[in-house]
């Protein structure tokens, strides 16, 4: 069993996996007569028709183990988190090769977009009752395909 | 000149305009190996090809005068809250028509969709620096309808 510590996430760390989505670095200007700052088109959303879900999350017990991952092969999916709590984000290239997978410690203000087919654990968060908003697709098909892997453990504090 | 008092959000009363974005009344069920819980599908999102932004926006001076609306004729547009702060909602069925003016006081945990062609005001914040998740539509045509109005104020504490 390998042990990962979460990295800080930023755009160019997370680009093979999908997109950051936050403030910082995006192109923005002024609506709403000059009252609001418009941070504009902050991912490729790659889905078919859309879904917009809210999902509440709970700890996971320490020690935490990854025993599996997921991915969806029928497209995006975005995790906007709505109370400026850190939280973490696993993924990886080939779910056999341990020593593809990366861990991330995303801030508050930071939401992800997982492209389509990028392997992730499921949400990882530090508080109970964590809310996101989540922008995925919507429809028919199997867009869940789930693995097995030889465990991997998470060092967080 | 009218003057308009806010009413509570709820998606009965908002339903001529779009959707409200809340956790409360939604279709739910655990995922993420129980870990989490997902309220699916809140919104009839009606784009073509999606954008992703965020926007801050600052509080406008009082007392609140409305002076023009706005609609957008080629897709819905969602806003949702990221800091649990009350917000206001402006819409109207017909600009010219005083009388068919609402004004809802949304909590933090709320978001709405306007409906395509929905006339509405601009963001309504209550503190500076307010942020929003927005959801809505990316590609060519002129998607803003803007119309002046005969001044309406807000009666807003």
């Amino acid at each position: 069993m390998i042990t990962l510590k979460p990295e800080p996430l930023t755009k160019a760390s997370f680009a093979p996996f999908g997109d950051v989505i936050e403030i910082e670095g995006a192109q923005h200007f002024p609506i709403n007569q000059g009252f609001a700052e418009r941070f504009n088109d902050l991912a490729r959303v790659d889905v078919g028709e859309v879904n917009i879900s809210i999902v509440t999350a709970k700890v996971r017990p320490k020690p935490i183990g990854l025993k599996l991952m997921e991915r969806h092969p029928l497209g995006s999916q975005i995790f906007y988190p709505l109370q400026d709590r850190p939280w973490l984000v696993v993924v990886c290239v080939e779910p056999q090769d341990s020593k593809s997978f990366r861990v991330f410690r995303a801030t508050g203000r930071q939401g992800i977009n997982y492209a389509r087919n990028t392997w992730h654990f499921p949400l990882l968060v530090l508080e109970d009752g964590s809310r996101f908003l989540v922008v995925d697709r919507k429809g028919p098909g199997n867009n869940l395909q789930e693995v097995k892997i030889d465990e991997i453990r998470l060092d967080v504090p």
